[in-house]
């Protein structure tokens, strides 16, 4: 039997794009995806489960995983630790399970360089084309804001180099819909196929 | 406006993997692609239509075609010239159309020499896993045998590695879903998209 290891997607965007609308939409739905768990120095909240909700440690042991490179990426917010385990992570991948993870920009580019092996996806305004028409067409606007404006986008797309999907929030269904065409062609690449293909075949001969 | 380009997707795999079927059940549902239409020396049968069915030349002009290489992929078969027109697939994907062609693999290597910006689908028989344990397990067979079914199964790995993508034709709806699939991701590819919005941005700026 062919064994097919999951895959990392990691959805991000600009702030207030609803990262975090599609991924419940996402996951309201029947999925296959595994939600990434955070790791965290905030004390656990009621009910709030360790190893469900969060990955619960004090703050010297994430300072640690920090020091030994074991966050794919980390952060601080109001005095806490939030990351994103690498083992946890890789485990979940090796059992054959894809991983999902929401997170901002800042954070996608950390992960990015420490799992370059996973799958970007920027979720993006929908209003970038009535953007450009306002920008130009817009008689009152002086010429500063016009460039202030189009630096701004442009700006945008310069996060957007370094993602591998671009999809459009022009409705949360069709982004929902669109992430799940990602997920299931990324499972039909050829790169990851033939190889598992070809190490089947070469344990064969030996 | 942001104007998107069609995209061509070609499908392709070994003899008897169940090419035609696949792309029936596709074209028989709702579908935004234009299937390809095919250059032809044979004479037309009745009700098929120039430019619907086919397009019908005489053979000197498609022997014309060849030479200046006007299309994307050509054969001869029983007496009589088929090829891909690429003025005809570069037309329409510039009005925004995505063109779908299927052929077999000789076919397929050379609309991907002329035509490299295509996506390539690979139709794999849903047996090679099955086919691994046969060769090995099938006691009864010869080690000679054996290692010819091998040696097939790794022609076969060889030719993919031209292909962007596998689908596994387990069943007809899932091959049909996997493509549906990998024709909306390639749409959301950052590299398509990133582009057209810089173009469209940079004509504002001049």
């Amino acid at each position: 039997m062919i064994e097919n290891k999951g895959i990392l997607f990691v959805l991000s965007g600009p702030s207030g794009v609803g990262k975090g609308t599609v991924r419940k939409a996402l996951f309201d739905q029947a999925t296959d995806l595994q939600y990434s768990i955070s790791v965290t120095t905030r004390k656990p909240r009621n009910g709030e489960k360790h190893g469900v909700d969060y990955f619960f440690h004090e703050k010297d042991e994430v300072e640690k995983m920090i020091e030994e490179s074991k966050l794919l990426e980390w952060a601080e917010y109001v005095g806490n630790y939030y990351g994103t385990p690498r083992e946890y992570v890789e485990q979940t991948l090796e059992s054959g399970k894809d991983v999902f993870l929401e997170i901002e920009v800042q954070g996608a580019l950390q992960v990015k360089e420490n799992f370059p092996e996973g799958v970007f996806i920027f979720l993006f305004p929908p209003s970038l084309d009535e953007l450009k028409n306002r920008i130009v067409n817009r008689g009152t606007e002086t010429e500063d804001l016009v460039r202030n404006r189009l630096l701004a986008a442009k700006e945008e797309i310069e996060m957007m180099e370094a993602y591998d999907y671009v999809v459009v929030n022009d409705t949360v269904s069709h982004a929902v819909e669109k992430i799940n065409s990602i997920v299931q062609a990324e499972h039909c690449k050829r790169e990851r196929i033939a190889e598992e293909y070809k190490k089947a075949l070469e344990s064969d001969i030996e």
